[in-house]
C-alpha cells in the first residue's frame, strides 16, 4: 500500500475543511435553539474554534473506503464524533481540571463565556451528538441496526468506557511516575476511544464487514497512540506560539512518553504505531489512500 | 378516577423503593468499570443518595398502565431517567452553579468527592444513561423501533432542549423579575422535560398509542409545573431541616411562584394543574389509580 503524499492529503484536507466546518455549524445551529445567549455562545466557541478536525476526517474516509458517498448526512455524521471532542476540550480546559487559558491559539471557552456556560454547554453537547450521529444515520439510509450500532459506538467512547475513563487516568498521573503500561492504557481510553470510534462509525454505517471493521478500530488505536506520543514530543520541544496552547504537562509534572523514554525512544515508539496502523490497513484490503497518508501526517505533524 | 388513597400510595412508593434503589446500584456498578476511584465515589454518591425516585417510578407506573410488566428490565428502564436527574442536580449544585453544600440533608457531591470528579462524573452518567435506555428496551423485548424512540426521548430531555435549556433561564431568573410565561417556560424545560419523558418512555416502551402517550406528557407536563410550584412553597415555609438542603432561591434573589403569586394564588395554581393531570388521565382512558394518586401526593407533599 502506497497511500497519499504528503501533498496529496494536505489538498484532501483541505477539500475536506470547508464541508466539515459547514456541518459544525448547522450542529450548532439546532442546538442553539433553547439555549441562553451564553451557553449558545460557549458551544459555538467550543465547537467552532478551529483544530485539525482529525476526527471527522477519520470518519469520513473509513465511510468513503468502505463505500459511502460523502454527502451532507455523511458530514453530519463526521461532526457528531467533533462534538463529543469539543465536549471534553472544554471540560478539560476548566479551572477544575486542567485550568488552561489557551487552546489553538485563542482564549479557552471559559475565558470566553465563563464556567457555568462552558460547562452546560460542553454537557449539553453529549445528548445533542447521539441525537445527530442517530439521525445522521437515518438520512444516509442505514438501518435501525445500523443507526443503532452508531450511536452506541460514540456513547461507548463519550462516557466511562472511553474519555471520562482517560481523563482520571490522566489526573492521576499528575505528579506519579505512571509506567509504560499505564501510559499506554491511559492513552488508550483518553486519545484513542474517540478515534477508533470515528473509523468504527463511518464502517459501521457504510455496511463493512466485522472484519474490515476490527481492522480499522486497530488502525485508530495505532494511530491513537502515535498521535499522543507526537503530542508529547510537540509539548516537550515546540514554543508555545508554534503550538497554540501552553505546553502544559511539563508543568503539571506529569508522565509523558518523552518522560518515559526520552525523545528518541518515543519517536521510534511512535514510528512503530505507524507501522502497526499500515499494517492493519493491509489487512483490511481497502483502498484508502488517504488512511496510509494520515497514519504517516500524525508522526510528521509539527502542531 | 378515584385513584390510590394516599395510604395505598405511601405502600405502593415503598414497595418500589428496593428495586429501584437496585437497579440504580447496578447502574452504579456497570459505570464504575474504568472510572477511577474519586469519579466512581462521585457518580455513586450523586445517583445513590437518596431522594423522591419520582422519575422511575413514573417511568414504570407508566409502562404498567400501559400494559408492561415489572422485571429487572422495566426497573433498568426506569433507573436511566434517574440517572440523567443525577447529573443535572450534581452540575447544578457545582462552586460555578448553584454552590450548594447540602442536598437530601447531606453533603453534595463535589462537597465529598471535590470539583472535578463530580464534573467527570455527572457528564459520565449522560452517555451511560442513554446506553442504559437502550439496552433495557432490548431486555424488554421492544423492536427497534421502540428502543430508538425511547433513548431519543431520554436524550431530548437531557440536552438543550430539555434541562440544559431550563438551567439557563433558572440562572437568568437570577436578580430579575420573570413574568409568569416566562416562569413557567423555565419550569417545563427545568423540571417538567425529564418528568415527561419519565412517563413517554414508560409509554412507548409498552407500546402505547400516540393518543395515549400524548395524554402522558400532558400529564408529566401538569404534574411538573405542581411539582416546582410546590418547591416553591416549601422553600417560603419550610425549614432547612425539614427540607434536607439549604433553602437557596430566595437568597439568589430568583423568580419564584410565591414572590411571583403569593402563597395563597401559588397553591391555587398548583391545584390548578393536579386537575389538569387528572384530566389528562381521563382522557387517556388509563386504568392507573397510581397516577393520579401521584398527581396529589405532588402538592401535599411536605418536603
Amino acid at each position: 500500500m502506497t497511500g497519499a503524499t504528503p501533498g496529496e492529503l494536505d489538498a484532501y484536507l483541505e477539500k475536506q475543511r470547508a464541508p466539515v466546518e459547514a456541518a459544525l455549524e448547522r450542529a450548532v445551529s439546532a442546538l442553539a435553539q433553547g439555549l441562553s445567549e451564553d451557553v449558545r455562545r460557549a458551544a459555538g466557541h467550543g465547537v467552532t474554534t478551529g483544530g485539525k478536525r482529525l476526527r471527522p476526517v477519520l470518519c469520513l474516509v473509513s465511510y468513503r473506503a468502505c463505500g459511502g458517498s460523502l454527502t451532507d448526512a455523511a458530514y453530519d455524521l463526521a461532526a457528531s464524533v467533533e462534538l463529543i471532542h469539543a465536549y471534553s476540550l472544554m471540560h478539560d480546559d476548566l479551572p477544575c481540571m486542567d485550568d488552561a487559558d489557551l487552546r489553538r491559539g485563542r482564549p479557552t471557552t471559559h475565558r470566553e463565556s465563563g464556567e457555568d456556560a462552558t460547562m452546560r454547554a460542553g454537557a449539553a453537547l453529549i445528548p445533542a451528538a447521539a441525537l445527530q450521529a442517530l439521525a445522521a444515520c437515518e438520512a444516509l439510509g442505514c438501518d435501525r441496526e445500523k443507526s443503532v450500532a452508531v450511536t452506541r459506538t460514540l456513547l461507548e467512547a463519550s462516557g466511562a468506557g472511553g474519555m471520562v475513563g482517560g481523563q482520571w487516568l490522566d489526573l492521576l498521573g499528575e505528579g506519579k511516575a505512571l509506567g509504560p503500561e499505564e501510559l499506554d492504557g491511559l492513552h488508550r481510553l483518553k486519545t484513542g476511544a474517540l478515534l477508533k470510534a470515528a473509523l468504527a462509525m463511518g464502517a459501521l454505517a457504510a455496511g463493512a464487514t466485522p472484519s474490515v471493521q476490527a481492522c480499522l478500530r486497530e488502525y485508530g488505536a495505532a494511530i491513537g497512540l502515535a498521535f499522543q506520543i507526537v503530542d508529547d514530543i510537540l509539548d516537550a520541544t515546540q514554543s508555545v506560539e508554534t503550538l497554540g496552547k501552553n505546553p502544559s504537562d511539563a508543568t503539571l509534572d506529569k508522565s509523558t512518553y518523552v518522560s518515559l523514554y526520552g525523545l528518541y525512544e518515543a519517536r521510534a515508539r511512535a514510528d512503530q504505531q505507524v507501522s502497526r496502523a499500515l499494517s492493519a490497513l493491509s489487512a483490511a484490503g481497502l483502498e484508502a489512500p488517504m488512511l496510509s497518508a494520515l497514519a504517516r501526517y500524525v508522526v510528521q505533524r509539527e502542531k
